[in-house]
């Protein structure tokens, strides 16, 4: 298993390939050769399942996808500057790298829509097809093995459409009716029948999509999502965690967010923040057991800031007799270097379930989301249990060392 | 069971009975008819230990104890002035509570030294003898069933004296010949003597010295600590294993912790501080499993702070590709507070351990201590389901409510 | 002068008499003998002026205003709770200050809107006269000498009426035709009507209005405005003055505000902030002398605050070279607390003028206020030396004690 | 005037010249072009005394000095690594900067009495003479119209010597007698009897000595010191000018540095860093005008941190009636950054003052120092006011451009 993990080529297509994150990802993960490096914000690393040779290696990875921004990740690596170095002999592979033109609906950001690099089409039905001649297209060119698509575009508005009973003949209908459906649902619905295994890293309703869940089903192909937890709302369920065990009643929770690249600006604007709040306010109450304390999360865009992302927190409490107390945490991460690890991890677990023929959500890799899909919002160190849980026959029967 | 814990009288003996933790754990538990209030900040609840009738009620305790402060608990709690409001009633049945004379040792702070409510003895061993006695009296005076004595006094100064290899008899020989040894080996040795359980809630060294341990041993009797854990090195346990988790490298972690009662002018002492500097240091390179990170404590003496105890962390860490991030926490706690409801729950263990027959130190309850003694430091989530492992039998042949 | 100043008795009618800043006011300088505690946070004292005999003492005030809220000013302070203890003799004379019903228009709040204590008239221009008698009546009931009303009601929505050429003549006309104008145009004009300085300490358009002016020119009487300056915008007068001289480029400073008090509820709505942000956004590039940085305020509700209003600044400034650096400040402040020794100062300043004959906008006073009206913006101690200077000839004149 | 000082070579002399302070500036002064840049941090221009031509430019400085760390100054950065990139020319201009020699005595550093690159020597006079001969020799081999030396080097131990009546007869009968003596008291004198001006940067009783005070009088020589403001005490004098003229009352500032330099590293050591505490704590009474405040200073060495400076404030205060408010503050800077243009700015003030004939201490450059001496400690504002005042002639007189 090892071997073939290692041996095959993966390709990697990203919707959003030329933005901070997924482009971080690009250029960091071709640049360094430096494995300890590689490995840190890994949580197959942190959880102890890396050295078991069960998933592939990035340096496998083949990465390709869409943008409206039409260069290559050259230029956009150049343009984003969040890694301090990217050499020239990185730069120059990276420079290879052009997506294909995306798909652009009316939920997109205004930026999107005004994007040059797009498809032209009739209705949606037709840039689903295009999406699957993409794929196909990329891996023939590309002689990859497996395929694992990503959906790493900006956050969409919310679609007016009720969605909770469309299934697969009525989305096929509405895909030929109209022009602007919302571009998860494209890009998931062309990946899954071109045969790819599917991730959500944003908060986008698209696996919520019962046409979605179906056709994964039907197509054998494994869903992961979605919205990826980097940083601020890993500490909530943590410290929520801690609260609770403790029987400290949190009164209060506000949090401030300053974002200075496209993220921040996007998600500073209502329309498009909606989902993002919903997944950031869902988690608490589930690990505390109660929802009668205020919870408040400000977005702001704060273009001083760049790509480092930071938060202060205030969490208010009672202790014994009532009494409160309080603690502020001033969170001063890097959105795409947090979030890099993870979307490989992903990639890596879903070309798991791709070889091992898992279908539909996977539950086990509820660790990685915001709002986790296919399982239980748990406590962190639960959900990191469920992961090993998972992997154990697997690891159980790999050949040691020598 | 449930009602044998419920009926009986528990006596609570503290060495420290009017310094500010102990004297606030007696004036809040013995004036708040709220139950939910009183169950905020502790451990047994927040295991969901506390409503299976397993554990003797606060209000079945009978409190008494030591001090060089003279004076009642009424006076001491008006001094301190920790809780915003202790009722009359409250206050009279406090003026009720008056310390035996304390042990005092030249390894006792100037302050201790200095106190005029001491025992003045020829040797050590008379001040055994004579705790024991206040033990017995205090016993027959209260008519309680079983007796739990902790010690609560100001951390100590080193100890010169080699106890690795200190057995019952070369200390009874000790005892003897020397006037000043560590107050904590007196009121432990004499609370094991008298038959009662002990606890050591500060850093000193008492649980590490064999004779006593082996007196705990023949006599039956059960121990615990040491040092209770009530914020920031939770913080670090709890945000450890997190980074750990993650695969994110801890670089390193700075504190600063301002204290404004008379815990935070002893400890400002390095000589009294030498021990719970160990304490707080040695956790987290347990919970991250390695030790290559810049780890400082400041701890300071604030006076504007009073018992609110105030701390600054700043946690630096490396992410994907070693580049560096920071995590910036400000707590805002009241340590007798946080402490009081932990102090109980000890005693409650302890009075579960004598109903019981457990001897020895109890490695079940190191989610209370910073230094576990009698187990291993783990994270303090695992610290908690080995709590509750302890308990299921008990709690599974709980009656139901009907 | 000293004498006069002295044995005067000085009515202070507020409009928002019930609100937290004005009740507090009421509660804390009646009820404290206390005459250090009381001069904490004044800036008259702050400047050295306080000794001299010039102003009115807070003893002398007698209070009296409007407010949706019917309730006595003794019922107010228990609700508030925001002084740790209000003795029984002084919420005993708290009990006999009750508020004429307010005047309620369109722009007002929703929860002043339904308030039950209000007028109900035909025209604003019956409500002008409504309030004029209320001034008299109260006048002669109390035998006060002089009389100062303060605007201190919570923002308004912003008038659609345009107001820059908005003479007395078209303002008596608009009186009449109208039921609804602002709340504060009501207030001002009645009071200068009936001879009494008006000082404004919210962020509303009030003395922005020429009619206002002027009548205030004819009627001889002095204004104070707007909008007190009680702790993030005097930071940020401060550091951003500190800046400037060493030559540090500010890059952005954001700014999140936490309250959990009536204001904090009511400045959480975008129609009901607008003045406010503006007033709050105008002071540091006319500090600076640039604009070219990223200023962003978010004023967010947070209940668990209470009164205690806490700031989080994230000031981000370039040094030598262009690098960046950065400040973060997090302020715990009281709001109620901050203001009322400013507000007691502006009273005194507005009797003094009463006295003096100043007439119209009093632009020495601008050290008080957010956006300073009558003076230009300048850094704190120039405000400060401002005020000192007007003061001068008359401290210079008064006999020292001997 | 503003021909000579532009036209004019100045050399710079630096006792540290490889330190991350001494060497940054040189780094960043001699690889900028980008003049604007270049202004960031300096009170020079902050106080608008930039632009009149009275000043010598940083481009016509020629550097050297003295350091134990014999390499090169281009190696010394690549060391030090605090301006992000340094591009080939100015390494190799850097390349060519070598220091002399050290003289140190036993008060210096364990760091520096194990360099290499010192002079060894029978007596501290013959340091005294080795230094003036260095000082010709550079001033020969450069062509230097006129010569500053700086004292950088880190801050010494305390000298046993009492040095309130030390003249100069009794120190050279002491330089003679001892090998060693205070290493900065070594410079100066060599300084002043070379005909430079001297500079003390650091916190040492250099400047305090009646021997270096004579001896610049009786040579014409300009003195200024001591201890650069960088950040944390110049932060304390603008809130604290704040709090005094609101009114509220200081009841403790606690702060808590951490530094990962070998500044940190240095002064994390009580015995060298008892002046600059000293000079740290003096401030705040003298700016309040009482003392009856608790005020601590931890220092703390932090790796992980390196030439960033960070600190935490704790500041507390009471405010009306006394009650309690806080303002925490978490100040990021760059230790070398912010010195930087404050050396250079010295530099040039050191250089008009050789240039008018101005000798002893210059009290008006005040606003650059923690303890400034030749003045008293005021408010920032008014210490700029002060240096502004002393060069009004001087400007005034500058003919505009045209």
């Amino acid at each position: 298993m090892s071997t073939e993990a290692m041996s095959a080529r993966v390709g990697v297509l990203i919707a959003g390939l030329n933005g901070a994150s997924a482009n971080t990802m690009l250029a960091g993960s071709m640049g360094t050769n430096d494995v300890g490096a590689r490995r840190l914000g890994s949580i197959i690393h942190g959880a102890g399942l890396g050295d078991h040779g069960l998933f592939a290696d990035e340096t496998s990875f083949v990465f390709g996808g869409w943008d409206v921004d039409g260069r290559t990740a050259a230029d956009a690596a150049t343009t984003h500057g969040i890694l301090p170095v990217v050499d020239e002999s990185t730069l120059e592979r990276l420079g290879e790298i052009r997506p294909f033109p995306a798909y652009v609906g009316s939920l997109d950001t205004a930026e999107a829509l005004q994007g040059g690099h797009t498809l032209s089409l009739g209705s949606a039905a037709d840039a689903v097809a295009a999406v699957v001649e993409n794929i196909q297209a990329f891996q023939s060119a590309n002689a990859v093995d497996r395929c694992v698509v990503l959906y790493y575009a900006s956050p969409l508005r919310r679609w007016q459409q009720a969605t909770a009973d469309l299934d697969e003949t009525r989305l096929d209908e509405l895909l030929h009716e109209l022009r602007d459906v919302p571009s998860g649902l494209v890009y998931a619905l062309a990946a899954i029948r071109a045969n790819c295994a599917f991730g959500d890293l944003t908060p986008n309703i698209t696996l919520e999509v019962p046409a979605i869940l179906s056709a994964a089903e039907r197509y054998g192909m494994p869903l992961a999502g979605r919205d990826l937890s980097t940083g601020e709302t890993l500490l909530k369920l943590i410290l929520g965690d801690m609260l609770r065990r403790r029987n400290l009643k949190l009164q209060g929770w506000y949090s401030a967010n300053i974002l200075g690249n496209a993220d921040g600006r996007i998600l500073s604007r209502p329309e498009h923040r909606s989902t993002k709040l919903e997944d950031k306010l869902s988690s608490l109450p589930k690990v505390l057991g109660y929802s009668d304390f205020d919870h408040v999360v400000d977005i702001t865009y704060y273009p001083p800031r760049g790509d480092a992302k930071e938060s202060w927190e205030s969490v208010d409490f009672l202790g014994w007799l009532g009494l409160p107390m309080s603690m502020k945490i001033n969170w001063q991460g890097r959105d795409s270097v947090l979030a890099a690890p993870l979307a490989l991890d992903v990639v890596k677990h879903l070309d798991f379930a791709l070889r091992h023929g898992e279908r539909g959500l996977l539950g086990y890799v509820g660790a990685y989301f915001k709002r986790p899909l296919g399982c239980d919002q748990v406590p962190f160190h639960e959900a990191l249990t469920n992961l090993r849980k998972y992997y154990l026959p697997y690891y159980l029967e790999t050949p040691r060392d020598e």
